[in-house]
Order: C-alpha cells, then sequence, then structure tokens
C-alpha cells in the first residue's frame, strides 16, 4: 500500500535512497547493536554518519542553511518511517530523539549564545544532549506535581532535585531541564522553566542507567535516573522566558509524538516485512506454510489495515500542523499517539507469534523491540491520559464541563 | 476532525447544504421510518425528492448531463458520508444500493435499448430495481458455485434458480439477474451472464421478504427471498457480453464497496454524536455526568481515531481508484470493506451502551443500524474472505503460491 | 466439556429428562415464537406446561412443599442452562424473570395474606406478575435517583410516577413496585419500599409495549413503560418493612442475577451448537467446510473455552452462595454478571458469522438472541457499574477510599 | 475470590506456610535474580532449599516414599500456584520444569538402574536434567517432522542432530533426547524414542545459551541450542520402549502443560497483587489515586474475573484428570493452554500500564515476566494448534473429517 497523495517529488528521489541505505549499511550492524554495547558500536556509526553527510541526507529535519535537507513535516514524516526501520536508523541520520527536540527548542527560543554553544554542534552531530523532566515520585500526566526547584541565587540557578528516564544521559554534554523557578505562581502551568545543564556541572549526579526489561544500556541507548544537589548554572542558562516551561514542554512534544508515530509506523514495516517473510518461509507440513492459514492471513491483513490506518492518520495530522499550526492539531496529536502506538504493539506482538520459538529471540529485531517500545503506551503520556484529552476536548463542545 | 486534504471547493459548497437537508428535513421522519412501512413512508418520501432535485443535489454520482451532480468519487464519498447519518438518506438523493449499482452497470455496459428502457427512468427515480446474484444453497464468497442457470433458447434466455437477499425486489421494477450461460467453459469465473429481467415476466416468484432481525420489511426496505421458474426474457436482456457476469458483477462490487464505507462512515458519525450527546445529558449523580467518567471517554476517543481512520482509507482509496483505475485498488477495497465493517460494529455497540435501556429500544435511531447493519461484516463478502484476499495477494509478493 | 465436580445423582436423572423435553417439545415451537404474537402461542404453551407438571419438572427452584422440585441452587443453575437454550424454556417450567424473583421476595417477606393472594397463585402458575423499579429518567445503577413516590394516606398508599422496562407488565395480574416513601431518610438506601400493585388498579396506566430492537412484543414477552398516576393501594400491600425496598432488591437481585447466568450460557451452548452445525454443513468449495478453516476453528475452539470458563464461575459461585450465603458473594455476583454477558454477546456473535447471510434472518434463533439478550450488558447493571463495584471491594482491601 | 470446593484439610495447613515462606523467603531474593547470574544466586537458594526440606514441604509433586509430599494433583495445582508468585519458587521446592517431567518419565518408564541413576538424585535435588525435543528447523507443533537420529550400532545408539531450546541444559547432568530410532515405521508417531544422554558424554555440544529477550541467561535459567554430533550411550539409556518417543513426550506434556497454567496463575496473581499495590499508592492529582480511576478499575475487576476464571478451568481440569485419567481430558489440556496463556499476557500487561514508566523497569519483577512470558502463547504448542486441536475434536463430533 502507498500513499500516492503524500508522496512529493523530493520523497520520489530521496524515499528510495535512504530506504537502499537502511537496508544495506544498517541492517547489516543490527546483530552487533542487539549483542553489544552501544559504545563499541559508536565508530561504526560515525562512519555511517559520514557516509550520510556526504549523501545529502544529514539532518532531514533541518532548514538546509543549518546543514540539513529542509523537508517539510509531512515529507519528514515519511523520511523518518524509512528510518525507523531499524533502532539505530535515527541516530545515523542525527534526528534522534531526545537531540531533535531539543534542537527545535534552541532554534525557536535559544539565544544567540546558546544557539552558538548548544545548538551548532548538536545540528553537526558533535555531541549529543538530553531532557530532563520526568520525575519517578510523580505522575509525568499532571505537570502540577513536580518537585526539582531551580531557586535563584544572584547570576544563578541552583538546581535541587530527582529526575529519571532522562534518555540518553550517559555520554551527553547537556540536559534540557525542567525545573519550578515560580512556585509562587497561582497558575501551575507557569511555574517550571526549561535550563541549560551541561552535565560536567558540579551537582549533576548520574545515578544509574535504568535496567529497562532486562538491559541498562549504555551511551546513547539508555535511560537516566539523574540526582541533582545543588547543580549551579549561570542565568543565561535559562532557555526562553522563565516560567514558559510547560509552553515549551508542549511545543517540544506536539511534533515529538508525530515523530515517534511515524518511528513506529517503521518499526511495524519492518515487523509486518519479516512476518511475511516467515510465513512463507517455515513449513507446518511438506508443502503446506504457515502462509496458508487462514489465522496468518487474517493477521497479516489486520496488521497491513491498521498500519495504513495509522500512517493515513499520522500524514494528515502533519498536514494539518503545517497548514493550521500545532495549536490546532492538539486533539489530533492526541489521538494518533494512543493510536498509534496500539498498532504498533499488536503488530509486533503478532510478528512475534508468527516467528515461535525464534521470535522471542535475539536472533531477529523483533524481541528488542517487543521490550523496548512496550513504552511507546506510557512516554510521551499513557494511552489513558491522551484518551481523556481528547474525549474531554469533544464533550467540551457538546457543553460538558471537566471535571 | 476534519479532512481537509480531501476537501474541494465544490464540497465546501455542497456539504453544508446537504448536512443541513439530512438534518432538518430528514432525521424528522425516522421515528416513522423505525414504526411504519417503507410503503405509508414513500408519499413524503417522493416530496423530499423533489426538494432534493429543486435544490440541485439530485444523483450526486451521476454525471450533469444525465441530470446528476457530477462529483468525483472523492468528493461523492463525502456526500455518502453525509447522506448516511439516516437510513433514508441515500434514498431521498436518488443514489441508494442497488440502484447505484445497477446504474453504473447500465452506464458503463448497457445497450442503447437497455439505457432507454432501464437506465434513464432509474437515473429519473420514476422505478426502483434489484440485483439478484446471492443464492441461498451456496457460499457468495465462491463465485464457481452458482446455480441459477439461464438457458438459451432461441431468441430467449430461460432462467431457473433460487436467489435470497435480492435487495428491494419487493416493488422493483426490474431484476438485474446472475445466472450460469457457459456451464461449458472451463474458466468458471466466465459461465455466468448478468440478465435484465422485468419483475412482471412470469416466472419471476417473489416468495418472501426475509425475516432479518424481526422484521419482514416491505418495499425498499426489504430483502427478497425469489424463485426463477421458466422465467423467460428476450436475449437483448443480456447485459454485457455474454460469460462477462463474474467480470461485470468485479466493475459493480469495487465502488459499491466503497459507497458502503462511506455509507458506515456516516452512520459512525452520527451513533458517535449520539454518543456524545447522551453522555452530556445523563446524569448518573448529582453533579456528575456519564461524560466525567474515563470509560466512556476512552470510547469516545477511541471511536474518533477509528472512524478518522476509516475515513481517511476510504478517501484515499477513492483517490488511488480515481487516479490509477479500479484494478490498482483491489486490496484497498477489500482492506477497507472489513476495516470499516468493523469500525461501525464497534461504534454504534459503544453508543448503544452508552445510552443504557434507552439504547437498545426504538427509541433512538441506534437499535436499527445495530441489528441491520450486523450484515456489514456479512454481505459483498465476509470479513474473513477480504482478509484472506488481502493477505494472499501480499504474500504472493513474497513468492507464496495461493492454496 | 462436563462439570462433573457439580453434577449431582439427580441432575444426573433429570437432566437428560429436561433436555430432551426442550429439544423434542420446545425447540420445534420457535419458528412460531419469532413470527407470531406471544399470546398467539399461549394456548399450545399451557399445554407444554401440564406436561412438564405432569413429568414433575415443574418449577425447579421450588421447594417440594410449594409444588416444585426443591433443587440445590448449584442444582437449578444446571436445570436453567437447559431451560435457556430455547427462549421458551423458562417460561414452559415456571421459573422465568420477572416472576421467579417476585416468587422469591413473596417467599421471603410476604405476610400470610399476600402468599394466599399472590404468592400462590404464582407458584401454580396461573397468573403472571411484574416487578417495577427502572425508571428512564434516572440511571438505575444509582438508588439514590428515584422519582416515583408513594405517600401514605391513612390506609392506603398513593403511588405517583413513571417507569418503564417493567418487563412482562402487559398481562400480568401484579405489580411489586418500587416507590420512595421515606424521603426525609437521611440514608437514602433507607428511603424506598416495595409495594404490590394489582394491574386493575385505577392509576396503573400501561402506557405502551416499548419497542425494543424492532419489536414491542405482547404479553410475557414484552417490556412496558408505565405511569402510577394517583394509584391507590391498601397499606397491607407493603411487601416487607417500610424502607426496606432496597434492601429487598439486594436480595432480589443476587440470585436473579445467577439465574441470567445460567440462563445466558444455555444459549451460548445453543448458538455453540448451531455453529458447529453449520461448519460442518456448509461447504464453501467442494469438499472444504467452513469448519476446516482455522479461523472457524479458532472461533470453536475460543468459545468452548469460554462458555466452559463461565459456566464454572457461576456454578461456584452457585457453590459459594450456598455454603456461605448471599452477602459473601456480592464481588463473585458482580464480577460472574458482566463475564459471562461478554462471553454471551461474542458467542452469538460468531455464532452468527459462521452462519453468513442466513445469520442475520429469522431462519434461526440466533438473530433472535443477537438483539434481545444485547441488553445483557446493560439490565441488572451495566457492565461499567458491576466492573467498578468489584474494583473498589478490592481496592477497599488495599486501603483505597471510595470516592 | 477463593476456589473453596477444591481446598482440602491438608492445604488449608500448608497454603499459607508456603505463601509465608515464598513471601518472607523468596521475594526478597527476586531483585538478585533479576540483576545478576544464576549462579551467583545459586548458593543462597540451596539455604532456601534445605529450608524447605526441613518444612517438609520439599517435591509437593512426589509421593511421600520418594521424599516428597504425595499432594493429589488437585492439591499440587494450588501448591503450585504459591511457587509461581515468583519466579524461582519451584526451583526451591524442587518441582520446577524441567526436572519435574523427567522426573515423571523416569519414574513411569524409568528401568531400575535408570531410577537408581538418574532419578534418584533428582528427586534429593542434587543434580538437574533437561529435555531436548524441539529443533530450530522444524515446527514443533508437527511431530513428523524431527531430524535428529539415534542409530544403533551394536550396544550404543550414535545421536546426530540440532536441538534448541533445551532448557536449563547449562549446568544439567543429563538429558533426555527425543530422537528418530525407526524411521522406516510407517506410522509417524511410531519413528522417535527417549534417550537419556549424561551431558558430558563426547558429542553433546552446548552450542550456547540463546539470547531470548535479551538475556542469554545462566545455569537454571537459560535455554540452550545444542549439537549432538555422533553423540554415543549405550542402548541402556533407552527409556521406555524404542519408538514410544511421542507417545511418552504426550504424558510428559499433558501434566506439564497443567504445571504451566497453575504457574502462569501464580504470576497472575502476583501481578495482580502488584497493580493493586501501585493503583492505591500512586496519586495522580491531590487525594486522587490511580485506583479511583474507571479504566483501572475495569482493569482490576476484568482481570479478578480471568483469573478466577483461568483458575476453575485448570482445577477442574486436574479434578478431572485424576478422575478420569490423562486421555479423557486432552481437551481440556489444550484448552486450558492457551486460555491461561493469554489470561496471562492480558493480566502483566494491564499491570505494566498501571506502573507507568516504573512498569518497564526492573525495579518491580512485572517486566521480567512481561518479556519471559511471552513465550507461553508458544511454548508446549502455540494458541494456533491447540485452538485447532479443540475445534477439530469438537467438529468430529459434529461429523467433520479432518484435512
Amino acid at each position: 500500500m502507498q500513499t500516492h497523495l503524500f508522496n512529493t517529488q523530493r520523497l520520489k528521489e530521496i524515499l528510495p535512497q535512504i530506504r537502499n541505505f537502511v537496508k544495506e549499511e544498517l541492517y547489516p550492524l543490527e546483530a552487533q547493536f542487539l549483542h553489544n554495547s552501544f559504545r563499541s558500536l559508536e565508530p561504526l556509526l560515525a562512519e555511517k554518519r559520514n557516509a550520510v553527510k556526504k549523501a545529502g541526507l544529514w539532518a532531514p529535519h533541518l532548514p538546509e542553511k543549518d546543514g540539513g535537507m529542509g523537508l517539510t513535516l509531512v515529507e519528514f514524516a515519511q523520511v523518518s518511517e524509512e528510518l525507523g526501520r531499524t533502532p539505530i536508523g535515527h541516530y545515523v541520520f542525527n534526528c534522534q530523539a531526545p537531540d531533535i527536540g531539543n534542537m527545535e527548542l534552541l532554534h525557536k527560543f535559544g539565544s544567540a549564545e546558546q544557539k552558538e554553544k548548544f545548538l551548532n554542534p548538536l545540528m553537526k552531530g558533535e555531541l549529543r544532549s538530553c531532557f530532563s523532566m520526568t520525575e519517578p515520585g510523580f505522575a509525568g500526566s499532571n505537570p502540577v506535581m513536580m518537585s526539582t526547584t531551580a531557586v535563584r541565587e544572584e547570576n544563578s540557578y541552583v538546581i535541587n532535585g530527582h529526575k529519571w528516564f532522562t534518555s540518553s544521559a550517559d555520554g551527553a554534554r547537556f540536559a534540557i531541564v525542567m525545573a519550578v523557578t515560580n512556585l509562587e505562581q497561582p497558575n501551575p502551568y507557569t511555574r517550571a522553566s526549561m535550563i541549560l545543564v551541561p552535565t560536567d556541572t558540579p551537582g549533576f549526579i548520574h545515578v544509574r542507567n535504568i535496567r529497562i526489561m532486562g538491559e541498562a544500556g549504555d551511551s546513547y541507548n539508555s535511560h537516566a535516573e539523574i540526582k541533582y544537589e545543588n547543580c549551579r548554572v549561570p542565568i543565561e542558562n535559562l532557555l526562553g522566558p522563565e516560567g514558559a516551561g510547560f509552553k515549551l514542554a508542549q511545543e517540544r512534544l506536539g511534533p515529538g509524538r508525530i515523530h515517534h508515530c511515524m518511528r513506529w509506523i517503521g518499526i511495524c514495516e519492518r515487523a509486518f516485512d519479516l512476518m511475511c517473510k516467515r510465513a512463507v518461509a517455515r513449513e507446518i507440513a511438506p508443502g503446506e506454510f504457515l502462509g496458508n492459514k487462514q489465522t496468518i492471513q487474517a493477521w497479516i491483513a489486520e496488521s497491513r489495515a491498521s498500519i495504513q490506518a495509522a500512517r493515513l492518520m499520522v500524514l494528515h495530522t502533519a498536514y494539518q500542523m503545517e497548514v493550521e499550526g500545532q495549536a490546532a492539531v492538539r486533539e489530533e496529536i492526541s489521538t494518533i499517539k494512543f493510536f498509534v502506538a496500539n498498532v504498533l504493539q499488536t503488530v509486533i506482538d503478532r510478528a512475534i507469534q508468527v516467528h515461535g520459538a525464534l521470535g522471542i529471540t535475539d536472533d531477529t529485531i523483533l524481541a528488542y523491540w517487543y521490550r523496548h517500545e512496550r513504552g511507546a503506551r506510557i512516554y510521551d503520556g499513557p494511552d489513558e491520559v491522551h484518551k481523556a484529552v481528547v474525549a474531554r476536548k469533544i464533550l467540551k463542545n457538546y457543553g460538558l464541563e471537566s471535571k
């Protein structure tokens, strides 16, 4: 199935290039990715990054003047799908979370100095960053509940608090930290700010890479627990206005969710491809293959349908966001967030079942996604919260007051 | 949610008109439609048909030269959604199944005489027709299995056979009948032909309007069991070439399934609207409404997501069909057939549950659709067959031989 | 599959008898039941009732001294399953809702006079009764919200209010009416009472048999809307103490839900049987039957599993209720209520799908249950309420306060 | 919820003891189990095993004369649930797969010498064993397809072949190997035999512990790939008669599936307990807890219902197996296999979702089961095969021939 309607001339040229690169250059690294540390893979990945740069495919989301491809969101979404077919795709093209979101924030809200110091090397891929918002003690879905504080003392902010799921902090050179700066504000949504914190600042304490689904990971491929203990940075490190933390977080999360969704569709397509290959290769009786069985056929058809539905939903949302702006598509973004995450989980699960015992091993990439994308229904807002957000918006139009 | 991308200038003008007409003129007839015979409603419906003609909205699917609106398929799909919001919408705009499919067949394959005699009055809404294919003894999904025969005797075909689910045969002036004319053909797909049979032909025996979900219905709103006993028509009544029955049936069913899908989305939207209205109106404790409950919110959000997914799938398929032709979208048509039918059933079910006891009564339109659209997962091919068709097409590309 | 563990000696004798009677004597009446009024069937049903009495199978739930079989609840549950295989089973054996619940109430709480006047003829099957609790304006799940009042004036109660879903009111000789008698009570659960109201009392107004899923029904097979307009009955007609309405309702609903559940399992088994018969009879290609297809096989296996699960859940609950009393199994009763209702809906839906077009006609009994048991997830408390009840009970043990 | 019906006097005494032991002695070891090698935990586990022996709770499935508790299958099933609440429970009580199945085989079919040499030390917990049947190249569900051969040469069998998912082979002292000994047999089910192979036999090659869901594991907690290269054992090592391999495998798998099911129910109960604890502890807004939300409540109620259904299904099957023998409950065993495995996956998934980000970390035990029990729907026969087995058995009674 295709999405002709969204297929621009530029995409017709670059998509096959990218697809080919991913298949030829990155799939072969997956076994290594699965069985070794990320750090040990970095030299090889650096080579691939150079190849991407040479091919003119670097940072597809960035403007051309910043060294990127200057794609529209609808175009980038389709590139992102291709990259999502392997866990290292976005990294190699320098459009990986959390850096991509940090680039957007710095691009929109950074001062000239911040851009010089933090954004430029990020865009060139010279360093990595992280985003430090989630706290272990509080539900991320409720922004009022945040304990980390940044107290102004003369020309500094002194940060104290406890964060976790600060993805890719291991080896990152700076963090963007959400902290309460204005506790006295009556509107709780204007209490927090974003602050740039170099990770070598005293008081930035990397407690551990959290073991997630059996793996602590390392370097880019990890999620850290961080403590901030009297961590002092100059006030110039404030990103955007004081108290604008939640506004900026919203700005960051909107496109971020679209990016996740398109990446997930890439995962779906890869899992779908593996499922089909297995269905035609696995003989269950002489001359009879898994793909001849009606149950397997039903899974394939249902998966094809739901992946296509997911893709059209995401592309249409990206299209609307381009035309009408982010504020106009908040409901749509929440909708695709939970919709696509569930398609993802279902497709991966079916692909594993079709593989039988092989499916739960690390001899294919499926089990990696099975365990590490279980979070898709949780991170950036759990399904239940997004559904409630969508429904309350709809019911408000019918006259219901929120409770 | 909207589908801006598919919204043409013409639609911006006519959709609000049609929506308004349906709401103001047709919703008020629904109680009568539910509680009385269709025949008793026909005079009123005739008035509404005239109003539609006057408003220039008649037969949106037909070319302007034939008295229609000349919409593209993508445009008509969106009109069809509006009409689908009430069970009498398509009828009043003269684009109801099975007549719409018969118009297409006659338009494409009818001789000049057939057009004059059968098509023209159909387009004007002067008479109704039916399509007689399904047989009680055989699985409709397997075209090889058909028992009705049309034997050529001199200048006539003599038809013998047993059909059912010949929708709207009660009161129809002619039927298009599928019958085996060329049993000796080695390719079973070239054995049957389509033949035009006026319903007053001797040997056309209307056995009964089948009781479906408790209601036999009448007139347009019915599904008949028909026997053909030495039913003789002139050979000029052959529609298209001899042996082309299945080819023509495919031609008819492709767009037919798109029409069903868009109509179903209209039903979904109406059910969704009723669900939301109920959610904000039903107080379950002082000051607490159904719409405040998280389960109801989840149903609303999930319904919104799946309806939007369904709509985008259908519109995109219609778009592709316009651009690339019907043959190119067979997989897509099978996909939307089962996908949308299941969205439909789920949304109706949830809307009923939100209504509580009221939902199972005929005091709303929901229970009508609950019972009469249970067939959506069966008619024009059951889910299971469409899924197998899609999967086998996909797996063929992976090298699997069909069994 | 069987449930040997619950199979008493008495059951080994009577179950085959009852199964045979239902099959030989009642199945053949179903076509008539579907296509004609209930009243027209009553003479035939009266004959069958006599046959049941003669066979010593009358009123299996009643003590032997009252003319019944004196079965335990676990035994009756299994009889009830057999009777549930046809929509007229319980009626013919005089253990049909709502009369069975009314018998229980009168048996436990009726005065000697009330028993003489109301209970005895009910047990003999000489008249029918109804239970008038649900109101159109208020959520049945919240007992505080009830508008019908019974005001004491000297030696009478004067009842005013509006009820619906008063099942079988058409032709019933008396109603048990829930009405607020003690509005001033601070505890809202002690405000209502149950009052016996002969249906020929002035002010008892049968507004209509509500059209449910296309059918208003009649006589026993109907659900009425009732208005009470200054409906005056003597205070002797109070059933149980004043203010005990909800307590009695609880007493009535507990076993009532077990009865529904076992009846539903009977429906499941019948639908399952029809599904299997169809699966082996429907040829979809020469020599290939529906039952050879893996999807159909999966439905059959999953249905068998979930029906057996449902049965064991219900029998175990009945067993616990016998041993420990009704108060001990409230959580279990809520659990089986939603669990079995959902098994029921799924099994019926699959059976219809396996029947294809035939499944939505009234040529089998399936479509009747499809439409009339959609209510199973709503009546006697919607799924959502029962789930919340169960969860709150569980979470209370973990220290959560109810909200 | 409880299952009083199956609660014997003996269970009333020992279940609380065991529950307490598991909670007090084994839960505290889980963090270590998750984060370190199994081998490093073995000294501690050996202490716990001694404590179990002293408490008289050793090997609950074995006859008392063999040092066990002599429980019935129904009793052991309930013990097994308690042990299943932690991944190390069965191991500590010496009733862990695959050893328990091997004990049963040796007990029933072993020669006196085999019992002396292999069974006795196994029962005492002095050594471990493994079961080597599954092959990477062939679908385990089709016994005809097996490539490993054991060729008789004088007084030896010479085994060649390739196996994987030979659980716990790492550190095991012997394997029971399925190999084709009688290829010429027309009945494919009589071609294979079981042979006892000490793991220090030359030609028994431990290729690797397969990485499953990111973890290769070690010692007892691993699944090996094994090659047999001219692996020669004396013919006395034949277990049971030659050609009886599949018969013995059936004997082994029947109770084995019941054991798995009860263990899974233990996992369900633990996950359920963690879910409830989280629901009452996680505050999402001041004074509002997760457990107050209707969606969470629904998950809790649905989980409670389905766990109880699963338990009753398994206990009833165990009961039937005791009374009627294994051959009588094949359909039931296949039924519980797929039914309980799906309950398990759903309950774990919900428990994780309720935990949010914490749920995917290894800070609780949930993520371990999420990844390592994904196999439950695959090992010992995938769902699809068990469903087909059940359905074909049922449909055979309706007259369908198998295809």
